[in-house]
């Protein structure tokens, strides 16, 4: 009997959000290439992709008919590269996600095949018939997908929620939704991302109040820090600025890409003479303008935190300047955002966040809102993705409670292996692997040892000894220590000539063949006893030729 | 005139919050002295203390005439033995504070003049008399201080709550501060940590209720991880514990010392047999038990990461296990708290945190509670303390809600000195300093520069390259290479053959005095080039004798 196999290709933390594997009788289709973001303690990490390992290893058997694309946000179409190095199918999304995954492609110097779908569009590619339904989300023009296969109707939602007033003017689709419901639906792998939040998401609309309130109260200019990509959002920041009769002009690249792509799509709506350039901006009165701004999240390159950090070329934080932050700080940013605030206050700016206006709110469905979905949809299986795993277990625990029945449920974890029949799902194994670290030009080469390594020299530095010897193993020269992260070196003179004496004792009670080792330990150990601290110790000792 | 300087002697983030400075005519007394912890960008500190430099530059004409510390958390007591290296004054506090304190002076081996004092206590010590009122705060025995002084009465109240049904039954003293405050208060100096939180903090009883229902559905053990200090929390696991027939283990040093000496000044009330040995526990029936641990903050080598990760000696985490999280993630520690979770219910735990069920309460006021405070107190002027800057203007805000004029408030900065008559408040200057890493031994020695060079460590590596020249700078034997956190080493021998090549052409072309410079920068160009990545480069370039 032929089987329809979804396994979640990869993720950290959140599972079956970044790229999603569906295969039926040797033909696939791929929801979503995204990136992860690396965490504290991933050191030096640029970013993250899925482990395609999996992809890799049944090329020879496996057709990929298409890569449909969800959204734009970098977590759903940041690993696109990656995933044509492996696989060279077509792609599919609405039109502002392939602009930017466009923008990807081109910038990496190769071609694809990327056609642009609408809301309501129906693709057949293998064995798939895939029907796009719109979604709310934090960007514009979000689908989930309906996918039709030989074993039944399957609904990935894709991040969403249910808005009712979105700025755009353009809710999720009950209709299609329902009708899918309707029709009978096999599985739902549905967004778990609020699943501890009750109730239900406020609408983006709720901001444009918030906003009036802090534009009605600025006597001074008006700094607002948003993601690039909430293009919703700016065109709150737009709106609110034409009634207040301010101008608005950009600062951070990605700001800028994004604003100019999103009104050659038409995906915002203001008149061209509304935009003044930044240099512009900055010689108008203060009460006459507003600077949308990068680095919402304290990153620490972009606009916002320079402006706090006073390294910004042409932008100074001053008196009477009121900053927005128009965002909630993804976990792991808190501290730098926390930061940021602190920092900006400390200059002068008024600071609005969303502890004391409501200036911000979730992209992702609350727990009514997941309610609803499941049953809309009706499914007979149900797989909570798109969150992490505690996430799952609570999204699971509320299908539940809404009757899909204990055994109906998979909570499972990237690289796992789900198999349905018209009349069954089952978890048939786990895949080995997860996630690729890529730095700098590398791609998977970094591993748990390195990432150890670095780790260490973080919290402790190293010391590096370099000794010439004579063929008797008395020491020629003075040893020469080469030490970072460790001691201040100014003034630290007394803990090297320690080290370069525990060297020389080292040598003569040393061995030839254990002279490099028993320098390393005895310094090590010595090093520890006066400072209490543990540097990387290596030992180079040369014997004259 | 004489004044009344108050100088807040240091923190990090959070002002006026570990050490706080009150001086007249040249006598002083201290209120706290507690460390910091690092950020996640303060690699490799193992905690931070105040800068003492005001306290020292001023030895010569300033008495300490005490150090009165309001409650026992590390915040307020961890630096004592290093403010006892600066000035050895005698030491106010509650029972349970001093008993904490007297610990810590133990093991650094060091005497001290330790006083218990007990809330409505009052205590003249040089021109100082001070008043101690008891608050509620997340750990039993709190007190702040009314401190009268030549030029008035200044009310300080530490960490606080007004909690109407705390665990041990004693509310905060509404009588004293309100006496205070008809007497006439010059100035409040008051915890702005929820500055941002409108509405009331929920009292800790609340929690019974959510413990309840909690042990009621659970069939198998259960574990509760909460701080070592909250001994209120641990109070109310062991009444649910008696309700529930179960005994109560304890797993981890401080939740074990804590409790010991908890129960002996009777700060916790239990039956001796509620108790069980740890290994006792572990061979019961699992409904019959309640396993108290540490950890709560995702701490890396405390029980429940320990659990979590499978590196406990003798617990292991086994399907059916509830884990309740009785504490919210400190900012900062978010990430590793939500791993903790996650990897707990990979285990098989049923892991309730305070996003599902109602375990933790905050142990700070809440704006109304704020407001409460300050219209008890009806302070002349009003200095916002304990938070973050951006918390301590909210409070100033609520303040002047109140109808505190703004001029009689004053956001200040950790080092800030205010000068103080009776008729004035003002910000004199600020001391240059802030706080004092301490890493193994060493008390202060890291700053910046090794801080960035541990981040450069962190996030690239590092190269060191040994060659041995005759006089003519050619090569005698193969470079030598030593490198950690760069690239893996196994299966890198590419790139170590390529530096090779590259150490050997650049030694051919350079002088002798540019010799490892000249190797630095070849090397730092061409591994940038082959792997987008910039480890720190070093070479040592010998010459023979």
């Amino acid at each position: 009997m032929k089987k329809l196999r979804v396994i979640p290709l990869g993720g950290l933390g959140e599972i079956g959000k970044n790229m999603t594997l569906f295969e039926y009788n040797n033909q696939g289709i791929i929801i979503d290439a995204g990136i992860m973001f690396p965490e504290g303690d991933h050191l030096g990490i640029d970013y993250i992709i899925p482990d395609m390992g999996y992809l890799k290893d049944n090329l020879d058997r496996l057709t990929i008919h298409g890569i449909f694309v969800t959204h734009g946000h970098e977590d759903h179409t940041g690993a696109i590269n990656h995933v044509l190095d492996v696989v060279e199918a077509p792609i599919f999304g609405t039109a502002l996600t392939c602009g930017l995954l466009k923008n990807k492609i081109t910038e990496a110097g190769r071609k694809a095949n990327i056609n642009v779908i609408n809301a309501g569009d129906v693709v057949r590619r293998g064995a798939f018939e895939l029907e796009a339904f719109h979604v709310c989300h934090s960007i514009p023009d979000c689908v989930g997908f309906g996918i039709r296969t030989p074993v039944g109707l399957v609904v990935f939602t894709g991040d969403f929620k249910f808005d009712h007033t979105p700025v755009d003017g353009w809710p999720t689709d009950f209709a299609t939704i329902s009708r899918m419901g309707n029709d009978g639906v096999l599985a739902l792998f549905a967004d778990s991302t609020n699943a501890d939040r009750p109730g239900w998401t406020l609408s983006e609309s709720v901001i444009d109040a918030g906003f009036d309130r802090v534009f009605k109260k600025a006597d001074g200019r008006i700094i607002v820090a948003t993601f690039a990509s909430l293009i919703s959002r700016i065109q709150q920041v737009a709106n609110t600025a034409m009634r207040y009769d301010r101008k608005m002009a950009i600062a951070g690249y990605s700001m800028n890409e994004n604003i100019r792509m999103a009104r050659e799509l038409e995906y915002l709506d203001f008149p061209a003479k509304l935009i003044v350039p930044l240099d512009k901006a900055l010689s108008m009165p203060p009460e006459e303008v507003v600077l949308m701004v990068t680095g919402s999240q304290g990153e620490p390159s972009a606009v916002l935190s320079r402006l706090a950090n006073g390294r910004h070329k042409t932008i100074d934080i001053e008196d009477g300047d009121t900053v927005i932050l128009s965002a909630h700080p993804i976990p792991g940013n808190e501290e730098m955002v926390q930061r940021t605030i602190n920092k900006l206050i400390q200059k002068g700016a008024n600071v609005v966040y969303d502890a004391i206006e409501q200036v911000h709110v979730s992209g992702h469905a609350s727990q009514e809102e997941m309610k609803l979905m499941i049953n809309l949809v009706k499914p007979k299986y149900f797989v909570p993705v798109h969150g992490e795993l505690r996430h799952l277990h609570s999204h699971a625990k509320l299908a539940q409670e809404l009757g899909v029945p204990a055994s109906h449920c998979s909570v499972v974890e990237n690289g796992t292996i789900l198999e349905f029949t018209q009349h069954s799902m089952e978890v048939v194994d786990r895949y080995p692997g997860g996630y690729v670290f890529v730095d700098g030009s590398g791609v998977g080469d970094i591993g748990p040892a390195v990432m150890r390594d670095r780790e260490i020299l973080a919290n402790e530095g190293f010391l590096v000894i370099f000794a010439l010897v004579d063929k008797q193993g008395n020491l020629l020269r003075d040893p020469r220590i080469i030490s970072r992260g460790f001691v201040y070196l100014k003034g630290s003179d007394e803990i090297f000539s320690i080290i370069k004496d525990v060297v020389k004792r080292s040598l003569k009670k040393s061995s030839n063949g254990r002279r490099s080792t028993g320098v390393e330990e005895a310094v090590g150990r010595r090093v520890y006893q006066e400072t209490k601290r543990r540097p990387m110790v290596f030992a180079h000792i040369e014997q004259t030729p």
